[in-house]
């Protein structure tokens, strides 16, 4: 029997979290099986269940995941990312696209009645605009060269970046996701070079 | 019996289609039934499809109904819609949450594998990055005064529109998404008075 805890135990669940992004990103949360999860990592179904109680605690691995992706495991309270690295974390999502579908799919369905997912996305929403808006602050002091306070662009940013990606996932081609993000990020400081 | 076509017929489909709206809002479209859409209205799950053939032609009627809702049903290819007209969508989309969270749930759910409104938000996309983009040009000319061609700002007039609805659904006490897109159009016309 693999060990639940332990270095082994945390590669295990790593793995378990990459095969539960997958089988959302094919069929959404709601459609999602513990079984095909398992499947794919050669567990049963119980064997799972040593390492996430329940799906509603898989899920919640994902998109912590994704958070440990974009911030590196830093608290961005304390110390905000820059605009650069913002644009940076919008690149690298141009090259993960199963997980940025997965998250949206999550996205999508916590808006619906009794999401599990819900209040995990409305408490990241309200810790992200915080986030945001010190990155903002950190960049530019109580007014952006646009005009806007802090505050006040912090949910476009990400608003920006959530609805570039729903348009990116269904046509690559046409939306360069870095690209149009920083034409964005142009729009927040007319005066700087582009 | 109703008959499916003719002034009666329509009204039952538009019911029909409201009905489907809230059943969609509350579980998305992969947990929705139709028999829960026929009970809302008062038909047995054989009368609806009389209406609708299947569910997938139901979910089209959804879609279709918020496209009419945004555009008054005009080409807006032929005919954009004026910048104030589009803000003017996003304070009516303020006023109908259960259309929004709807339409919301789908975007999320669409970009899951063979989901049946992907190809819908797909083409849906690149209308509408054709039509804002004309909206733009037809306020500003071939640059903005922000200094982005049409083509690059129309992307992200719709990626605002669609975030801020995620944030909006998800804690409406912090999000005021009429006040938050016409920060964003101020970001496109510096010059204008805020």
């Amino acid at each position: 029997m693999p060990t639940q805890h332990g270095a082994r135990g945390q590669i295990r669940r790593e793995e378990i979290v990459l095969a539960a992004i997958s089988v959302i990103a094919e069929r959404g949360y709601r459609g999602a099986s513990l079984a095909a999860v398992a499947e794919k990592v050669g567990l049963t179904q119980q064997g799972l269940l040593h390492y996430f109680p329940s799906k509603e605690a898989l899920l919640i691995g994902v998109l912590q995941l994704r958070e440990r992706w974009d911030t590196g495991g830093r608290d961005t309270l304390a110390e905000p990312l820059t605009v650069a690295q913002t644009a940076a974390v919008v690149e690298a999502n141009a090259h993960r696209p199963a997980i940025v579908r997965t998250f949206s799919a999550l996205l999508g369905e916590s808006v619906t009645e009794d999401h599990p997912a819900g209040e995990f996305f409305r408490e990241r929403y309200r810790r992200v605009r915080r986030s945001v808006a010190a990155t903002l602050r950190q960049e530019w002091g109580d007014r952006l060269p646009s005009g806007l306070a802090p505050e006040e662009a912090a949910p476009l940013v990400i608003a920006i970046m959530d609805g570039l990606q729903f348009q990116w996932l269904h046509d690559p081609e046409a939306i360069d996701m870095p690209a149009a993000f920083r034409a964005f990020v142009s729009l927040l400081d007319p005066k700087a070079a582009r």
